[in-house]
């Protein structure tokens, strides 16, 4: 994936993405022993950075193939992504869900006019309902992270960011299949002088801290992590990628997730998805190595239940 | 109270405090059928617009005031407000505040080095404390609303508003002791081309709709009301502004106040005090009179016990 790359898709997403926020608090840096940069993707539109992806991975298909639709299986922040993408340019959203997803999600794909597709909850019935749907339907496959488009697309947040702050000395993100940090990491190769990504993962489900070890992806034989966007594990395209660019990956215990949420809550006054605290919780329990360092963190989410907190 | 003064007050403060950023929401337009803007104060100092009116205060005090220290009662966002201005400019804060008042008020204060001096909780005593402090230390009393300096500090908000959205046709603030909505009267007057005012006031503590009605100031038998920064009732510096240039005060009920405040965390993505959703509950209910037109809403605060949620 080529600079060029980056660019066009920068230029592509624009009119269909917010520019979105760079806030940080005194109260937070004095706790951190450093300047930390949020970059907001909470306020992105649908509430995440997957809409960057999304939007990019349906921009680049022919006329022909968007008049077929796409079809992705998530019930997470990238089905919402993909029908918010796909309404704005009038193309058809297939969203495979499972049977049993929260009623919350299913209504944010509607809202976005999504159609729904139901199906058991295994991740062989997904992938094979999708399949089905692409074959059907002649859609085209979105992947929430393992598609170069997506992943060019994400790393659209991060040249935002270095473009704001061009002092940042690392930027963390969380990292859940891997197409966040893949993306960032290629936008700090190709737009910053010297800035160094980092990944934060739960503890919980630590597969890209043991896949960097091993050279080969792992996989979570169980997560019980709050950190619900974080489970998934790494794909064939981002992973050389991570390989090649991140620094490393920090790892994190769910009690320090917790209250990184609560601090950015309550001092920052901005609502973020557990997933989204990692990066900061994994500022908070390395203070010696970030010390007086310029940190940029991209806040990847804020669609939470705030009727269901874990504080 | 002259633009000059405003402009004064503008410039002075301008080290001492945050340019709030002005976030909008697609959704929320589309729910409300206006184009709504929120000033996001809640992202001020401390956690609110009194920073503003603090600021101004002290800084318009003379050396030798400033020596003797200043003397506040609240138990709410004045409070914070007074003893971090106080401390950015090194002057000793007294901050009365009522013995039974809650531990994590206490603990803001103390954040920001000031002292706490306890008392019983009735006016009486609050107001008898802060009279003794006055005298045996020489220090300069701070109205949270009802004195002049706090006002024109207030006004800097909507200034900044109005500069970044000269196409506002509305504000709309909370009312609650009446210096935000008389400063931001000010500002609209002396600022705008045609910007109406529009208080907002919970119906369980509509203090100041009923003395607009009376020409008089009443105050609230009982406020049994969610917005808690919003039960005090109008001054004599601050109530003749409000007469003059406020255009009317909507009320609204709880359950619109708790459904607004709900609806701004969960598609904003940011948090706000309710009290600070009182205006977006005024735009709701009433919205043929809104229809189409722009919108702004100063966002009073963000400061709110995220343990203790009223939804």
């Amino acid at each position: 994936m080529t600079k060029a790359q980056l660019i066009q898709a920068q230029k592509r997403i624009q009119p269909f993405i917010h520019k979105t926020p760079v806030l940080s608090s005194q109260l937070l840096n004095e706790m951190a022993g450093c300047n930390v940069f949020f970059k907001c993707e909470n306020f992105q539109k649908m509430g995440a950075f997957k809409m960057r992806g999304a939007a990019n991975a349906i921009l680049n298909l022919s006329e022909k193939e968007r008049q077929r639709g796409v079809v992705t299986h998530s019930s997470g922040n990238f089905a919402q992504a993909v029908a918010l993408a796909a309404q704005k340019l009038n193309v058809k959203a297939y969203i495979v869900m499972p049977k049993n997803a929260p009623q919350v999600k299913k209504d944010g794909v509607k809202t976005y006019q999504g159609e729904i597709i139901e199906c058991e909850s295994t991740p062989e019935a997904r992938e094979q309902t999708a399949k089905e749907i692409k074959e059907q339907k002649g859609a085209s496959f979105l992947h929430p992270s393992n598609q170069d488009e997506v992943i060019i697309g994400n790393s659209t947040a991060a040249i935002e960011f270095l473009d704001e702050h061009p002092e940042l000395d690392v930027i963390l993100t969380p990292v859940g299949g891997g197409g966040l940090i893949a993306g960032t990491a290629l936008a700090a190769h190709y737009f910053a002088e010297s800035c160094n990504v980092i990944g934060a993962e739960p503890l919980e489900a630590d597969d890209a801290y043991r896949s960097l070890i091993s050279g080969k992806i792992e996989t979570n034989d169980s997560f019980h992590t709050v950190a619900d966007g974080l489970r998934t594990h790494l794909g064939d395209r981002n992973f050389p990628i991570i390989k090649k660019y991140v620094d490393k990956i920090i790892r994190v215990e769910e009690a320090e997730i917790v209250k990184a949420m609560q601090l950015i809550w309550e001092r920052m006054k901005i609502i973020v998805e557990p997933s989204s605290a990692v990066p900061f919780a994994a500022v908070l329990t390395n203070k010696e190595e970030f010390k007086n360092k310029n940190i940029g963190i991209i806040v990847s989410g804020g669609n939470v239940d705030i009727n269901n907190l874990p504080f």
